[in-house]
């Protein structure tokens, strides 16, 4: 008990051995990690957290990694959570090898973690936004989640998010329309990376021309920006714009919103998952599982009425 | 109630539209959905099962379409299940309007499907695992389950599947070699298609290579094949390696092991979505869930606590 204790007030003290060491106790779930995470908890809601989504091959890491720099030198503090969830049985070792910047990782200012899927989507999705909490509570500003490719998986990773920054590349080939379609609707700012090349025209005319269709958002239009992150244009710009984003979030009562409506969907995934324990401890007890699970694959019976059995001696 | 025990018995003969019919009634988690689903139950694992999946652009469709005519050739019922989870917005409205080869379209013995997220992610593999089973029942011999991208997402998909199709083409960027290390797990047959660009045998030793390092699966060397789907070169070779495949799973008694398996999954899922509908009842019923995430919210207390106090009343 005194162990996480300890660890929870290291966290909460910004020590870097300490954040790390929490993160991989709510990768691992471990048994430690709801009652740690209960008490770092009130110290949360403080930090900004930008989502970063787009196709593979946008460019997502260097334009994470040179707009960390940016908002460094406006003197905050930054966690980035690589989040790589196209890997559910590498443990995100690919991203987790992919060297990052060198100064941004010797900055005592800079906190990086590397995350795969461990087990199930679902997993990936909690693990991230407690990563968030930890960072949070540790006392970053500005949290990004960079996610690799633009799944419902990312989509529902960057739900963490208080600003979605949806990165685009001109000259990709026509699936990649059909990703846009996807992942318009998430998008709080647009970015057109790699700018230099050539189809950013074009490309920049179907976005807004996607956006005028899009009646969703009244109160912002998701700008549209150009970056070309090797060469560090368009990056401050790209800050600017994040930092209104946030400003009309306030303004707005849209960040209370958000947050109000991520707060209840936490608790009622906590709920879930909660129960799901209970059931699974429950279901190990009865000890029949197997001969049910049999009856059901010689079609004697049926998953409904197995649940019905099983669920009985349960719920209230 | 006689509505639905009609539509089961449209589904057992093989009726188009009430196929249709059941498939949306799944979709839309209507109230009958569980009972028609129980009844069809009983009329399932006769199909033979074949996820294809792999990177955008890889021709996944043209390739699913050639392998049903080939199927169809050999005398099978052919179900087509277009799974599209990168659009959660669009409800699969991109699939739906691609065209697929007229001439399949307007055979009886042929039935496709597009399907998108409505709702989570969660929603749309259970929803595609029931389409199966009505195909199944609906007396379909081989059902093909197509998806777009290559996330967790997708691997959730095709793991309804018997038999694990992975379509890859040559000449893709490096980002694509990440997204092969998280699907080279789970393919049982890998497919080169538009086998005549260049870079089929770089591609072909680099697939090679990684089959050497991946021990899980010692009894199945995953084979790679070589198609060009649009000219039909490959398919009839490529269609002999499903057979083999079938006859491996049959023959090793893998194909019990997966689906005694895939039934355990499936009942630890119906029991746990059957306790959250259960429970979002009873927080209705409670009625002070808006106050108690306003708590949270300001932080007065945390989800942790909030969820030990819901739950106290529903758990014996």
């Amino acid at each position: 008990v005194v162990e996480y204790l300890k660890l929870v007030e290291d966290v909460l003290a910004g020590t870097r051995i300490a954040i790390s060491r929490m993160i991989t106790k709510v990768e691992n779930e471990h048994e430690d990690a709801p009652e740690a995470m209960r008490l770092l908890y009130p110290h949360t809601g403080r930090a900004h957290v930008i989502g970063i989504t787009g196709p593979p091959g946008a460019g997502k890491s260097t334009l994470t990694d040179k707009l960390a720099k940016e908002f460094r030198r406006r003197g905050k503090t930054v966690g980035i959570i690589a989040v790589d969830p196209t890997s559910p049985f590498t443990g995100g070792a690919i991203l987790g090898d992919r060297i990052r910047m060198l100064d941004l990782t010797l900055d005592a200012g800079v906190f990086i973690r590397s995350m795969g899927t461990r087990g199930s989507l679902g997993g990936l999705s909690k693990a991230t936004a407690n990563t968030v909490k930890i960072l949070d509570a540790a006392g970053m500003d500005v949290i990004f989640i960079e996610t690799v490719g633009v799944g419902q998986s990312e989509v529902d990773i960057v739900k963490a998010a208080d600003t979605t920054l949806v990165v685009l590349v001109p000259g990709l080939g026509d699936d990649i329309q059909a990703i846009k379609a996807g992942i318009l609707e998430i998008g709080d700012i647009f970015n057109i990376n790699k700018a230099d090349r050539e189809g950013v025209e074009r490309l920049n005319i179907e976005l807004e021309t996607m956006l005028d269709l899009n009646l969703a958002k009244p109160t912002w239009r998701p700008p549209i920006r150009r970056t070309v992150a090797n060469d560090n244009q368009g990056v401050t710009e790209l800050v600017d714009t994040i930092y209104e984003h946030m400003t009309h979030l306030h303004n707005s009562g849209q960040l209370a919103t958000r947050r109000t409506d991520r707060t209840k969907n936490e608790i009622l995934e906590l709920l879930q998952e909660t129960i799901r324990r209970h059931i699974l401890g429950v279901v190990k007890q009865q000890g029949n599982f197997d001969a049910l699970v049999m009856q059901v694959t010689e079609r004697k019976s049926d998953p409904y009425s197995v649940v019905q059995t099983m669920l009985a001696p349960i719920i209230k």
